[in-house]
Order: structure tokens, then C-alpha cells, then sequence
């Protein structure tokens, strides 16, 4: 049954309308037909069940059959510093939602690239991951301008760089807080500092180079698995 | 210092050519000049250090200063069922040695889309991420036309997919033996029951559903961490 994505939608709803995006993607595309069962999720924990009651393909309107409602998972926050390059980016987006990350925070740290980034198309890339995986809530994706508010705003957490000085390994099941990753010119020394000073681990992520957002994910991993 | 890749590399070698391609970005890229330290691998273990003793931009010589030999790490090896976009692919190949794999065979399992498989180009792609992630062995890049010739291949291992039955979970540091990835529309049930019968034992990857190149990408970190 096929899964759409409604963020308006709540648990008093007998009847909602589809977006018209998605009513053409239920109607015109999937040619689902008057009575048809589909999956709605509200990205906020809610799941339902319902049926076509009217086939616009502009405006599909469905009733609700059953809900449920799904508690909320441990957070899991990345916080990374974005590459020049936007594929990458998104990329990551797509792979960390998929494994399970529900906060994503793009920092620019001093030696990043500071790319135009594009909020509302991660946001997107976000819904279409959280809905091919088949999860409930649908993640964060923020901004911050710099290191020194991030970690005001997140105290406590991981910081994985590569200046000298005692560092924690990387172990599956981390627990606490956000895991920030530097940009390729990696944190500086005063960001360090400034992270430490709130409560941060240093992170050793092990002794190969890894790029920016495959070292991102595995932060990810480390902390769902 | 920069890092090549010369295939052809020994320890016998005391003065060796890059390659026309590694010349021009050694030289004409990097602008590296006379006398100038770099680093070059040959993807079997070996590690040298040499100074540029002639900077020709198409056929550069370089001095071997010093080497080393690395032992080979523990196989980690993942057999996928490619998708339709090769993109998918590539950044599968691209990541998956950079965390570490030592092996990716694509295999066309039954329901797999079958794309025309560009196997140079992705060993292109392996060779940047050894680069990248400074490892000292290029991993096998191998193709498989069907489960029953791999599963006899390679006996003993993982098999991920979605038919009812008794399942052992991921977690961290599994051992032994590739773990296969199905595509799409799953393994058919007789290459299940195949790989079952050749000392495979069937994985549960979790409760989500995961796009068949991330799902090849954790397996690859289960076996690494």
C-alpha cells in the first residue's frame, strides 16, 4: 500500500485532503481509484489508514479508516559542517534519515565552504526518505551559523577532529547528544576548545581519512546501532 | 604530500614512471617540481615515498626514498544486487571502500534490474577511495551472473532478505563470510533456500526499510565495527 505524507494531518481528522502534489502522485501516477486504501504519515508520529473517497487528482480527498500512533525514538543528531558540493549534502540527508537520525544541523564552522544551502530541498529529500523507509517522525534539518551557538544550543556531545589530544573511540551504541563533524579543513583549535568547554567528547573516528559525509553517517550509525 | 596509484609498484623498484594520467596531476595539477616528496600506493600493500627526479607533465620519474609494506586486513566483503541507476552504485562503491570493504561483487540475482555494469569505472571509483581514505589494498571489483554460482563461489555468509523464516540480527562486528544484498523485489525464494543450503544464514537488517545500496553500506560496517 502505498505511503503519502501529510503534515497537517492530526488524530481528529474523519476526512483530509491530499496536497496537490500527492494527489497527483496517488491518482495520476499510482492511478489509485474511488475506495482505494492508502497509508498517510503526519512525519509527527502519526500512521493511517484510508480510502479514496473523492479521485481529484488535484485535490484527492480520502477518508480515515484506523490510526495509530507511534512514541518517539531517541535522538539521534548530526551536526555537520557542509561541503562545497550540494549532491553530497543531500546525499547525506537521504542516507542519515534512512538509518534512523531524527535532527540534522548544518554548521558553518570557520573553515568550511559555506554553500547557498537549500533548507527547503533537504526538507523534501527528508520526506521522500522517511516515507521509503516506512518511519514516523520526520526529521529536523537546521542551520546554524557557527560552531560557538552550536554548542550553547547542544551542550554535551561528540566532537570528532583531527588535532592531537585525547579522544574517545568511536563504539557502536554512543549514547548522548549530537555528534559534529568538521569541515576538510577541520575545526579549529579555538572551535575545539569551544566545544570541550560545553560539555563535548573528542571523537576518534578511526584511522582512515574519511570524507566529510561518509564520516557523518557513520556517526549516525554509531549511534543506532 | 600528496598520494598516487601505480598498479605496476614493487619493492624491487628503485626508480618507476607514473602513469600519463597521475604525471599530468602530479605536475601539471599539484605543480609539483624537481626534487618534490610524494607518496604513491600500489593497491597490494605497499607504501612508497619518492622525490620527483624528473617533472615531465606526461611521463613523470620519481626516485623511491622509502618503503613500506602493510599486512593485508580482514576480508570484508559485500555482494549486491545492482540497481537500475548506476549512480546508486558508484556511490555505493565509493563509500563502502572507504569504510573498509574488500569486496563488492554485483550479482544478478532473478528479479534484479540488470543495468549494463561498467566494472573499469567503478574500480576508477575504488581507486580515488583508497586514495581518499589512504588504504594500502584496492578491493576486488567482481561481477557474478546469477545467487547459485556465488553462493558455491563463496560459500558460508549472510543472506539479507524479506521472505518469512528464522533470521539472525545485524550487529556490530559480524565475522565470517560476504553478506548479500537483494534487490528490489527481494531474492527469489529459491536462491534463499540456495544460499541457506550452502552454509549461508539468513540476516535481519532491522525494522526499516532500506534502499538497496544503503542497506549494502551498513553491511559493510557491521563487518567493520
Amino acid at each position: 500500500m502505498a505511503l503519502f505524507f501529510l503534515p497537517n494531518l492530526n488524530e481528529n481528522h474523519k476526512f483530509i485532503e491530499l496536497t496537490q502534489e500527492e494527489s497527483k502522485h496517488c491518482i495520476r501516477v499510482l492511478r489509485y481509484k474511488l475506495g482505494d486504501s492508502i497509508e498517510i504519515i503526519n512525519g509527527k508520529g502519526l500512521l493511517v489508514e484510508a480510502s479514496v473517497v473523492d479521485a481529484n487528482p488535484k485535490k484527492c480527498s480520502v477518508r480515515i479508516d484506523t490510526s495509530f500512533s507511534f512514541p518517539k525514538t531517541k535522538d539521534i543528531h548530526v551536526a555537520v559542517c557542509p561541503t562545497k558540493s550540494m549532491d553530497r549534502m543531500e546525499w547525506l540527508t537521504e542516507k542519515a534519515v534512512e538509518l534512523g537520525a531524527t535532527k540534522i544541523t548544518f554548521i558553518y564552522s570557520k573553515n568550511c565552504e559555506r554553500p547557498q544551502l537549500k533548507l527547503d530541498r533537504l526538507e523534501k529529500i527528508a520526506v521522500s526518505a522517511i516515507k521509503q523507509s516506512k518511519r514516523y517522525y520526520l526529521p529536523e534539518i537546521m542551520f546554524c551559523p557557527d560552531v560557538k551557538s552550536f554548542v550553547s544550543q547542544f551542550p554535551g556531545g561528540y566532537i570528532a577532529h583531527c588535532h592531537p589530544g585525547k579522544k574517545m573511540s568511536a563504539v557502536c551504541g554512543l549514547q548522548k547528544g549530537p555528534i559534529m563533524i568538521g569541515p576538510e579543513g577541520d575545526f579549529t583549535k579555538d572551535e575545539v576548545e569551544r566545544a570541550l568547554q560545553n560539555g563535548y567528547q573528542a571523537l576518534d573516528l578511526g584511522e582512515f581519512r574519511l570524507r566529510t559525509e561518509t564520516a557523518a553517517l557513520i556517526s549516525v550509525f554509531y549511534q543506532c546501532s
